[in-house]
Order: C-alpha cells, then structure tokens, then sequence
C-alpha cells in the first residue's frame, strides 16, 4: 500500500460487484478527492500515474457501515467506557463501518451545548473515521429548548435522545417526553428514546437484590422485556400525539419488535433500531456460572434469555418492520464490570459491538438466507443515512457520494475473539462466532484506510458530519399529515338552555 | 302484592327456568328469611299461608345483576351526580340489579377511611338494594397503606381503584401506582385502574381548545383510544411487576380490549370490564350536531366513533376474554353537562346506565346470538361475585345463597327511553333501544321489590355487604405463584480479580 | 376395603374439600346407588352398617376425569394400539379419570352404523368406567348422511370426527367438510377435525425420504406447526360458513391455539383440546439419539420442537381459549413402533396419556400457579361434560350427579415410569416427571374401584353413555344465530335496460 | 406537439423534481432513442435542433406506473371484457401508466403456450405501451410442466398464476398447487395466485340463492373476507413448504392483508398486491339500491363492506407489508353486467382501475400523508420491475433506463369521471372522487405519448417485454435458503429389537 497524499487521492476499484440497496451490479468505481467520479465498466480514469488500483473480482464493494449508536470514552456508572474515539473508530474501521454517531449525553440540570463542545472535543482529535453526534435531552426548561433549537441550527444535529429508564440519573417523565417530542417535530428532528420503564427497574431492583440476587442474572430478572415493550408502547403513543417522527434505539425483545410493528402496521412513523448484541447472541449468558462472563453481557435493555429472539429480530430487520442497526457499543473491561461484583446494579452497562457489527448481520442475515445483500446494505448503511439525512452523500456508492466503502469477500469466513479484535476491551461478546463475509478492505472518504489486517489511519482525519433537519425521508409525510389531517371543530348552534352547577360540599 | 313483614318473608317463584351461569333448568324457588332453602319441582313449602307465590312459567328466573361500577350522588367536576343511592338504586332494581358497588373516593391528601365513611353515610339510609364500596386510592403515604389496611381487616373492602387519569386531581404516577398494586397484593385485595395517561389527556385537551375545537367532540379527540390502551398496558406491566392481580374498570376501546386479552393469553391474571355504555352506543354521538346530545355522552374513557366497537366488545365478553359488567353511572343532567358549553374539559363526566346494563347487554349480547342465557348470567352477575368474593352468596340462585333474583321475560320487548326510566336523569343515552328482555319481577333479599313496574322499597333496606379479602377465584393463582415462581440466585464463584473504577472528570 | 354388592352401594365421603368447576368447599358427600344424594356438613346417613366411609380429610374430592380422547385397541397403520378397553379403562381409573370417549372409525366407503356397533362390540364386555363414542366421518354420500341422523337419533351420538389428514385412508376434502359441518349443524352434533393438511404431509414425507432423512425427526419435519395451524384455520372457516360449531381435536402448536383463539375472538364457536402430550412434553425427543426412544413420542400431528409449547397451551387452557384435554392415547409398544424403523411414516402414530393427564396438568397447571384447582375441574372434566351434553350428570359433584369421583391429595407427589404405570405399552412419554398432586381413590357410579394403588373393578361395569344432540352449551347461541342472523337481500327496482351477453369464440 | 420520428427521438425534460424510490432531486432528463441518457442539473444536449423539450419546472418527474394486473378483452363468464389492448394501454397511459402485465389463461387440459400465444396475438398488433404476459396454470400435468418451462426459458415468462377459487373452470387443488410452486421454484418464476377458497365460494352462491338473495350483494355475502383470507393462509403455507417465493394477487380485505404481513415477519418471501378498487373504494356499494350501480362494483374477491379497508391497505402499503399495486382492471359495461340482472353469480367480474390507479394512490396515499411521494413511486412501479425482474431498465429514472416516464403536477386536481375517461366502459368505481396530483405528460421510452389531455399513440408501437427467470430482488434469499436450510437426519444406531406388525382384522 502505497503512502497517499492528502492533496489527491485516487482510487480504482475493479471488477467488483457494486452492492447498493436497491441493485447489485458488476462495476468499477473511480474515486477522486474522497467522493466517487465514476462507475461503470471497465474504467480507465487518466493519469493512471498515482492511482491506487484495488482488485475486487469476486468481491461486494458495499457502502461502508454507518453505526448509529456508539458511546466512546462515555463516562457512566462510575467508570470510563475503554474504546475511546481513536480505538473505536479504528475497531469501526476493521470491521468496515466507516461512520458512527455518538451520544453527547449532559447530565440533568446541564446544558446541552456544552455537552456537545465536549464530546466534539473528545471526538475531533480522534476520530479516524467519519462522525456525528446525537445529543440527549436528559431534563426538560426553556433552556433545554432554546439548545435544542440552537444545536439544530448551528451544529448539524438532528436527532435528540431522551431516556424513559435511569431513574434520578438521566430519565424524564411522560410530561418531558412530550415536550421534547414536540420541539423534535417543530425542529425536524428525529425524536430518540431509550424504551424502558425506569420507575419499574428501579423498584425490581430493590426486589431482586432484596431476594438475594446479586449477580448478573438480577439484571436481567428485574427489568423482563415486558418493560421495554410498556416503555416503546407508551413513547409511541407520545409521540404520535404530536406526529412527532419517533425512533427506538437498541430493540432488544421480541415484545418491544412487535410493538414497533404493529404501530408502522398503523401508519405510525417509528423506527426501530436492533444492535449486533441482540441480533447476534442472547441473555442466556446472564445466567453463566462464570461471573465475569455474565457480567461482560450486561447492558441495558438486556439481552433475552428467549433463545429465539436474535432470530426474530432479524426477520423483521429483513422484512423491513425494524430499519436500521446499531451497536450501544460501551466497552468496560471486566475490571471495570466488577465494580458490581456484588451487586448487578453496580455493573457498568455495556458490551462491544462496532466491529463486529457488520460480520455479524451478514452471518446471521445474509448468510443464513434471511436477508439478500442489499437488504444488507440498508439496514447497515442506506436507512441510516436517509433516516438521518446524510443520504445519498452517505450510504450509497454513486457518482457524487462519499467514498466510504468496504470491500467484502462474502466467500471468506473469520472467526470472531477477544484475542484478535481491534477494540480495547478484553472480552467479546460473539466469542467464537464463526462468520461467512469478511471485510477485505475498508475506504473511508477515498483513503484506504484499512486492508487486509493492516491500518493506515490518523487520530483525527475523521470528520464531524452535520446533519440537516427535516429529512424528507422522515418528514416528507409527517408534514403532510400536519397539513390534511387536523381535525374541525363540529358547527353547532350554541347551548342556550339552563346551566346549573352546584356549590359542592362534601358532607 | 301483598304487604310484607320482615320477620318472615316466605317466597315460592314457581316453573320457571333457573338460569345459573353452568346450566339452566326448569325448577321451583322457595324463599324464606331472604334465603334460598329449597330449588326443584313442584315444591310445596308449608304452611301455604304467607307464602308469596310468582308465576314464573315461561319465565328465566336469574340471580340479580350486580353493577360493579357506579357512582351515586359523585361530588365531581363541580357538580353531583344526579341519581343518589335512592333513585339510582331504585333505578338498579327496575333493571333487574340488586346489588352496586360504589366508589369511595377521597381528595389527594385526604383520608380514604373518611372517604369510605361518608359514602357509607350516604347510602345507608337509602339504599333500597344491597350495595358495597370499592374504595380509591389518590395519593401515597404510609398513611394510606395503613388505612387501606384497615379498611380491608375492619370494613369489608376488597377492591380499590387508582386513577391514571384527572392530572392533579386523583392522577397517580407510576411509582405511586407500584406501591399501591404492591399493597393491593399483601392485603388480598383487587387492585383496579381507570386507565388513560392523564399527560396526554391534560396535553390534548390543551391542543383541542388551541385548535378552537370546544365542543363534545374535542373530549373523544384529545384522548383517544390509544391514550387508553397505553395505559392499560403501562399498568398491567405494573402489576404484573408485584404478581397483583389487576381488574381495569370501564374498557372502553378494542385497543384496550385487545390489550387485556392478550395479556390473558400470557397468563396475567387480569380483568376487563366494559360497561353498558361501551356496549351499547358509540362515540359517533360525540359528533351531533345538537350540543345537548353530544355532551349527554361525554365520559372518561370516551366512548370510541369507531362504529364496530361494542359488537367487539361483546364478542370478547362472550368469549372470556372479558369478564364482568358495570355502568359507570354517574348521571349529570343537561343543565349540569352546560358547565361546559364553551369549553369540553368542563363537561362533568358521566352517562346513566344503571337502570338499564341488563336490557342492553340482553339485546346485544344474548338476542343477537352472541352470548347465551347463562353466559349473560356469568357477565352480569356471577363473575363479579367471584371476584370480588361474594359467591355463591350472591350470583347464583342456589340453597344457601341469597334470594336476589330477577325474573326475566325473554320473549316481551321494551323501548328504553328517558320518559319512562326511573333515573334521575332527563336524559337516556340508549334511547329508542328496542330491548328484547324484560325484567318483570325483582326479588332483593327475598323480597318482591319491584313487580310489573310497581316499586315496593323502603330507604335503606338494602345492606352494605362486606367482601373478605384474598378472594379465592382471584387470589389461588396468585399466592400459588408467590410460592413457585420466585427466580433464585446462580450459584457461582465469587469474582476475586481487579476492580477499577474511575474516578471521572468529565473533561 | 369391603365386597360390594351392586345392589346397594352406600358411600360417604367425609371432610374433603369438594371442588367443582365455580367452587371449593368443605363438605361431606353421600353418595347411593351411584348417584350423589346428599352434600354438606357432618353428614350421618343412616343406616350406618354397610355404608363404606373414605375420610378425605385435606383431599379433594374432585368430579372424576373425562377423557374426550382415547384410541382404545384401535386397528391402525398395520398394527392394532396395545390398550384395549380393559387395560385402557384401567388405566384411566388409577389416574383418577372415570369416562373416556373413544372413536369409532369406518374405513372409507364403509358404514358409520357398523363401524359404531364394532366399537361398542369390543368396549361393552371390558370398560371399568363409563365410556362413550365419537363416530369418524371418512368419506362422503347419502348413505353416511342417514347413518349420522341414525346414530344421533338411535345411539347417543352426538358428536362426529372428519380427518383433513391421513390421506387416502381418512382424509375427506374441503367439499366433504362443507357437507359433514352441514349435517352436524342440522342434528346438533359436534364437529372435529383433526386439523393437518393431508396433502402437504404426503407431499412433505416423500421430500424428507428423498433427503434420506428416515427416522422419526422426519415425522415432525415433513409436518411443521404451519401445516396443522393452515388447517385448522381452514376448518374454522368453513364451520363458521355453515354456522357449525367446530371443535379442534388435539391442539398440538401455538400456532394453532392462537388460531383457535383468534377465531373464539371474533366469536365464532370453536373449541380446542390440547392433550396431556402437548401440555406435558415436546417434539424435541424426535432428535433423541435412541430410536426407541424418539418413535416413541410419534404420533400425528407430531408434538412440536419449540420448547415454550406446553407453557404456552397451558395458558391458553388455563384462560380459556381452549377449554378441555384428552390424550389421543392409542399406545404401541417398541416392537410395534419399530414396524416404521426405516420410514418414519410407517411408524404406528400413538401415545400415552389415558393414565397420566389429570397428574401431567395438574403438575403443569396448577402446581405450577398457572391455573386453580377449580379451573383444573373445568378443563379435565366439567367443561368436556358441557360441551358434550353430559352436564351435570357428569362434570360436577352435586346432589343427583353420578358419582364418578376422584380423591385428591395435593401434597402428595408421585413419579410417571413405564415400570409403575398400568398401560400396556412399554414406555411412558411422560418418564420420570414429578408430579404433585396424587389421585388417592377412584370412584366410578358410586363404586370404589381404585384405592391406594388397588384396584376393585370387574371388566364391562363400565356403561355405554348416550349424548343427546343439541348439547345447550354449545348450541343456544348456535340457534339464535340461525334466527336473528340472516341476509336479507336489497329491495331494488328490477334492473330493465339491455343485456348484452357475447358468443365468445376465443381467437 | 411536433411528429416525432422514430428514427431519433431527442427529448430533454427541464426543471423537473425526479422522483425515485429513493429519492427525490431537482434535475434535467435527457432522453434518446428511449433511453435515459443524462441526468443532472442545467443539461444542454447537442445538437438544439429536434430536440423535444418539455418544461417540468415545479412538476414532479416520476417512473412511470406499471400495472402489474390488467384482463384486457379477456372472455370470460360469457362476455369480453371492453376494453381491448388498444383502449386498455391508451387509457393506462392518460394515467401516467406506461406498462402492463397482462394473463394468459388457458382453460382446463389447453396448452398454456397457445394461450400466451393467443394473448400475444391480441396484443401485439394494439398496445401503445410496453407490456407482458404473466401466465395461467389452470390444471396440472407433465404437458403443463414442459410448457411452464419452455415459457420461461423461450418466451420471457417469469411469473404464473394459479386459481384457488373459481371451481370447475380455473381451480386447482392443493396438489396441483404444490406441484406448480414446486415447479415455479425450479423455473426461477414467481408463484402467483388468486386466494379465495372456491368450494366455499360454490357452496355460499348456492346458499345465497336459495335464501332469495339474487343481488350484487349475495356476491360478498358468499365470500366474505374470512373466504380469502383462509386461502391466503393457505397459499402462504404450500409455497413455503417448497420454498417457493408467493405474489397475492388482488389483495381485497384487511384479514388477508394480515395474514400476509404475518407471513412476511416470520420471514415468509410473499408479496401482496393491492389493486386500486381495494385502495380507492369498498364493498358497501353491493347494498345500493340501484342495482347497475350495484354490479358495476362485482369482481372476484369482491370489495369488502368494511369502510375501513381501503385506509388499512394503504397504510400497509405504506408500511412495506404489501408490496405493489394493480388494478384487475377487467370492465364491462352495463349491458354485459346485466348477464347476472337476476342471478349475481352471472354477472361478469370486472372493475376498472387500470387509467386511475396512479391518481388514486395519490390521493389515497400520498396527498392523505400515508406515504411520500418516493414510496408512492416504489409502489407503482419500482417494486413491480424490481418482482418481475425488470429493473433498473424499468421502474426507475436513471441513465441507462427505458424513458417510461411521468409528468406529475402535484398542486393540480382532477376528477374522476366515467364521462371524461378513457376507458371503454361506461362505468367508473371511482366516480366523483377528486384526486389531487395530475399526470400531465406521459413519455413511453422516450416518445410523448399524452400531453395535457391529448393523445399521440399508435396500436401496436409498445413492445411485448420479455422478464428473465430468477428475479434477484425475490430469489437470492430463496435460493441461499435452498443451501443452507436444509434438515439433516440424525445420526442413531439402527433399532435392532423386535418387529411386530399384526394381521389386523377388524372384527
């Protein structure tokens, strides 16, 4: 691999087949100055002098991966999660994602804006991919919106997450939910929730811990996916009350799935957002004699212990009920999970994911015959980019987008492990995955920055990606129906009888 | 009719058919000191002097209906309903209902055991049937947890209600919610709901008037059915979380049905009741163009313009899915409903329906072929003696149990209508009905109360009837549970690595 | 435990707990000439002498099982099952069941009558309890039709069995279901189905031995749930089309109780019954490693590999959505199951279960919280006595009710084993469940045949049962429907103008 | 409008918003020789001269529709449809519909490829846009098989539509069913049917009429939705158990629009099509008391009397649930619908829809804010090329694309209007309604073919298009499933025990 100059990069990527979401066709694609110039057969871009030529025959060459749910280097639970913004993205990077968004997540009472300054100051410097942020709205005042508005006009973020779980810590109330919701609409933003009843996890904590479950397996037990499933039911309800486009992130039950489900059935505009954890293992692990085992699984919403529901969730991933794919990628160590050695609800919540995302999808997805590859494509990069307005800049491989590419040999397999992964945690929660598709290479902006084990990346050349507000693909019919579908008041002649009320004394 | 003594009612109901909830059979009724002492042919209770016969050949002979929702002389929304417990049990008796549960409801901050004393002084001089009160609880503290103690060991309450709904006025949050479900638990009661989140109901409204939308038809747009079916979840989850056992009074929508069924089907233990109202009419009537009409309707839940819901409603009743019957009565006549004439949240919320739950459900129910004559009985009596303790004393006509009994003639046919009921109200929201069905005679205690619409009560002969706690039917399952469904701990090593937390700076 | 004569049989059953169907109650039960005669406290039947006394302090004295399923010494696939109705009715007895109802099945192109005199032929001279006869409707004419009206009217029959599976020997076809739900519906007879789709499983089985898979994994293999919920789905449809109430035989899949629930939803009159197999194991022993073993649990539809099956039939049963249990108990022993050890489809299709269905739901159902003791009366015996017309004669204990009786101790816990059961197979689907809750005396018509694992019964005491048709449970609302829910056609002027049809010649 | 000739046709379409599946974006088309040959901002193709240049500035430029389901002239039930392959294909284009698929029916025991011979004959010589032939298989044989082959492979069939409805002229059984997925799987084709079940369609139609019922409304009460639904089911499960990918045609009730949505999220490859008399208008128009009015609305499934069907549809389609849109447009006029004046099932089942369907999804869908207008284009005509193999050529504006294309005003109206449409009937099911969004022009590749109402058409310039087997867009996952999904026997020791079968007799 030849060194590359900032100044004029160029790239050729023959014979593969170009994956996007809608089509797969045999092309090669040029790339000039980070954004591709052309595709098509047999293309011979001049000067062939400082052209890297990449050989894809037989290989995907797919729109890189964008993981819309990442926390690098959060500060949570008393701890620090391990992938910082430079391992993360690397680990990003290998498994061909080549953007992620992370959460500024300011803590109640604090303002918004700086929140954002502050995780921007911990990504820029960092970053060896492309990056956006979401920020979190974690209480409710004036303040809070006059950021919002502020953070939607000045900073390329359009899409706020608020949590219904985290009691005391970062959860609102239905009142702030709707509130919230309602400055997501009149902003065009993309309203985030973290579907779980905290008021309910809070007492069956207290219940677990009083019946004598400490461990990992409490986690689980005291917040059951019917908790998740009430939250997204109630959020979506919310939501809709004020047309408020609503996007559930980390779906991890079949309860939940179905609620998302049934409300799109309804013409509700919801999207739902499972993770490589929940499409790829499940909370059997919980109950693993081994603590540190058990507890490297914890995250919230947990996994299920129902075996089957990696299964479901990818069914309804393919079939188009569930959009897109995240991680909650929050890695601790199992030095940092022990801090709740002795008490689950003191275990940093988190598990691995960035990396390994990709491969996962693929294996349990593609390979398995649940999804095509261009299904594949869309829910790991396209829906993402369109949900969030990055589209067709990102998430399609097209004249005028981005070069963020990977490059995938769908007949090579690899075998997932702690031992080998590119994250700085020391634990894996796909241990052992044997995974059809590999990532051969990865470009990101036309710079290979990742080929066949080897990295080529600079802390910092990833860029802060801002994110316009109203994304027609989100918004188109939701303002729409703000217009058509208000209701009239009935015309009546007015009550002209008696009114009689009474001076009520109760006894 | 002859006079009556009290001292030593002696009744024999001769040839007709006793409808029990399991079977119907052909059978002579003796009666003696408002007791059922023998069931067969041809009895012949000596001495025949003072024995008051009924011809009831041809006739059904059912246990008299019990209205597990009413609220008599309800101070509420700046007014007071309109039927006391004199005329709207009175009301009850025409109908073929011989007992009401009332509500006890006291002020957020207030005592409940107050609450539940005033009611009781209300009713108790007037009451011409039995009667018993289910008591709310508004608020929390230790205070309440130890009057509702009270009232279950020393007043013969087994059920209290907590309202998701009326914000600031009897709304209580989800924690209140758990603890109050946690103690419904311990003490063997019923817990009961009215589910809506009041949030989106205080939200809505404010929209509603935003929008210059002030008529009837605003109550039913700022609240609807999913508003319901939310809640109804939200507290299922809830109770589901402390294995209380949760009965939702008035379901008025088939989202809120549906939820119930379906929690059923996971093996909740929870019950629906929908009322007359629910169904017998709709929420169409909310869009009348006489205001009068329109606000004649207005209750909380609304009643739902989705014209197939009480056919719905019906058939879930019919099939188990749902299980009892109440009214809600709380009858405001029109000039009291004119409070709001300008604006709908003012509207004081009540229909009627106490006079005439047993027609209605008879003409919807069983003369449309969707339930049968002993189903009818399960619905409108049996199923609330079970759950709220009182069987076989009251809901079957059996040696033993108590002579409540109306006769009913299935073949006469009667038209509802304001003019001819005995509420207090001018106003009937099933007005013009054709009800096959008709109730001739009404037995209370053994005595002949009503005969051929002839009224023969006194005031305050009815009783209050206490409910013991832990009712068998609805609390075998649950204690059951307690005993096998506890989660226990894994048996594990402890772990004995590192632990590292961190102490974080967030910059 | 003394001689009886049959002459003057006088038992009393002394401190139990009487539970029925609505109700638990402490009651003495005096019991003469097979029939209940007397029920209440401190019972003293005079004369003393001769009067056999059970103490059934903490028991339960609970109405005898009826088991709506059995294949008794039923000539099938090559082989004839190894119960016969001596054993079988033995069985039954020692588990505390006191009827069973078996099918009488003519080959195609035979006679019901015949096929109804044969059965009763080999049950008279050995049945130890009561028993009566489903008769299957395997093929189509008039003859089958008069025979039906013959059997209704002259045999007590009221219920018929049509296949939609087994093809070429049973199976009828959509057209012969349309005519078998029509005739039903005019005598008043019961529809069943067993409800696969034949032509898929004969399609599925030469695939699955075309893929070399011979062994008894491909039973369930080339039969998934899909093929049992499309036809039950199927039969509904079509039952409901004649207005017939259906009911479901052998309720093997969620799949196919959430259809059957699905249906009840929307009203229509349909009943399922799970078996003991279905709610007590799963198809996963198909994978047993042990042929033996694995064709042991063969029967048709197969049990199903999902493992949430049993729990989640259970709550169904236990909400109401399905409503009796039978066993399909046809039993083969391993020399007769190994007629199929190189082709799955010539394993012999049968199980156990006569023995052990009161003990497998009790264990599953009741001991386990998901239902009570009074439900668990319902769905073993009351609700099968309702549904087939034998209410209250049989399903209750009450004054006038025979006195098949069991005796119950529920604290008591036995071992299902092959090496303790009284079948005549070899093997026990239900080897080494631990079962609380164990039936200590069996009565049958007043007669103490079972006590403390001793048996008193002398072959053919048992008698032949007559169901009359138009069981009112199942058919009162059947016939209103008939009258008050017809089409009417449109009044309309007659269409007057020009009708232009064409020759058609098609080139 | 200036002649074109065919040698050269040049057009450029300014200003214009074209509207993909995925995205809509401000940009010239360039088309030549049929082709789309640039996109982008600001095009200026050479030379000026002969350069057709329509101005779309503020005008919508979409794929044109593709109707996925016409009958043109088809004889059927006595009659011919009216519209011949010349009015069909000039109305469709007044639409904005620029390609048909037409059915080839055979009837029973005649060759399927003199029918697609028969149609393509008929067609060639009239139609004015593009169209193809999907094909019937209307009984089953080795002939049948042969042929089914040699359509695909020579004539550029890739789809074949079975009849489940229809007895004794189109149906086919399950085995015949089973045998034409099994063989459409091996083909590459997609299996399509028409879901009723047809025995109980005969069986209900007979009923009706013995009832007195001889009106337009005995036709849905002969088959109501539960009739569909069932085959639906059905259908969905035949296929699946040879793993053949599923195309509903003419999906007309909510219940089978469920049963297909369920199908789909257990992971089932089945497509629904919902037709523009589904989405625009319902089936209470059976019971208007003009009976012309009444049997002008009479296809097969008919309309269903639940008003709230057509926004269900919709918000499936929305949604992704259901897939395409058609239109069954098969018209007769009065006089040929007067063939059942006194006998429904006579009456000729056709509806037109084929010139409307685009405004009426636009209004229905699009202008209601059910979807946006890039679904709106998805589900007239991306998907359909995408199912049936066509795409990108089809179904998409892109260089490289067939110039199929629409010019839509989305501010203008229009209303429907049997006196202003193109049809040949004179009848119109859409009567009246006013449709925001107006097709202004129409180009079939590359010609203006309508433009502000006016025509410029030849009979016979469309093209028959010829579809390629293994449509990637359906069969990758299918055919990845076929490699990977497969059962495996288990691995055992033979049984080595006894074997015994018995001699059975039965008597």
């Amino acid at each position: 691999m030849p060194p590359q100059t900032q100044a004029r990069q160029r790239l050729l990527i023959k014979g593969g087949k170009v994956v996007n979401d809608d089509l797969s066709v045999v092309a090669d694609v040029y790339v000039e100055d980070g954004v591709v110039q052309q595709m098509g057969p047999n293309l011979n871009p001049e000067p062939s002098t400082g052209l890297v030529v990449l050989d894809a025959t037989n290989k995907l060459v797919m729109p890189g991966g964008i993981d819309t749910h990442t926390h690098m280097e959060f500060p949570f639970m008393g701890s620090r999660s391990k992938d910082d913004f430079y391992t993360g993205t690397k680990a990003a990077i290998a498994g061909g994602t080549t953007m992620i968004i992370d959460f500024a997540i300011p803590q109640k009472g604090c303002s918004l804006t700086e929140a954002f300054d502050t995780w921007k100051s911990w990504a820029d410097p960092k970053v060896c991919c492309d990056y956006s942020l979401h920020v979190a709205v974690t209480w409710w005042s004036n303040k809070v919106k006059q950021e919002m508005e502020s953070l939607v006009q000045n900073k390329g973020v359009n899409s706020f997450k608020m949590f219904m779980a985290y009691k005391d810590i970062y959860m609102v109330n239905d009142e702030e939910l709707y509130e919230a919701f309602s400055c997501c609409k009149e902003l065009g933003a993309v309203a985030q929730v973290h579907a779980e009843n905290g008021e309910l996890i809070a007492q069956g904590a207290k219940k677990m811990l009083a019946m004598g479950i400490t461990g990992p397996e409490g986690h689980e037990l005291c917040r059951p996916e019917e908790v998740e499933a009430e939250a997204t039911q109630r959020a979506i309800t919310i939501a809709n009350a004020v047309n408020c486009p609503l996007y559930v992130v980390h779906v991890m039950s079949k309860s939940s799935a179905k609620v998302i489900s049934n409300a799109r059935r309804e013409g509700k505009v919801v999207y739902g957002e499972p993770i490589a954890a929940s499409l790829g293992t499940d909370g059997t692990n919980y109950w693993n004699k081994d603590w540190a085992h058990a507890a490297a699984y914890v995250m919230g919403p947990p996994l299920r212990p129902d075996p089957s529901t990696p299964g479901f969730l990818m069914n309804l991933l393919a079939n188009g009920d569930l959009s897109v794919t995240g991680t909650d990628n929050c890695t601790f160590d199992i030095c940092q999970k022990a801090l709740g050695k002795d008490d689950f609800t003191k275990i940093p919540n988190g598990v691995n994911g960035v990396e390994d995302r990709m491969s996962v999808i693929w294996e349990k997805g593609v390979h398995s015959g649940k999804m095509d590859e261009n299904r594949f494509v869309a829910v790991t990069s396209t829906n993402a980019a369109k949900i969030f307005n990055l589209y067709p800049k990102k998430g399609r491989i097209a004249v005028g987008s981005d070069a963020d590419i990977v490059i995938w040999d769908p007949k090579a397999t690899r075998t997932i492990s702690a031992k080998t992964h590119h994250q700085a945690n020391n634990f894996n929660i796909f241990e052992g995955m044997v995974c059809h598709g590999v990532p051969v290479v990865t470009v990101s902006r036309g710079k290979v920055v990742y080929e066949g084990g080897v990295f080529n990346v600079t802390a910092g050349e990833g860029k802060y990606v801002s994110r316009p507000p109203f994304p027609p693909y989100v918004y188109k019919r939701v303002r729409q129906r703000e217009q058509v579908c208000q209701p009239v008041p009935v015309k009546r002649a007015p009550y002209t009888g008696t009114v009689s009320g009474a001076s009520i004394t109760r006894k």
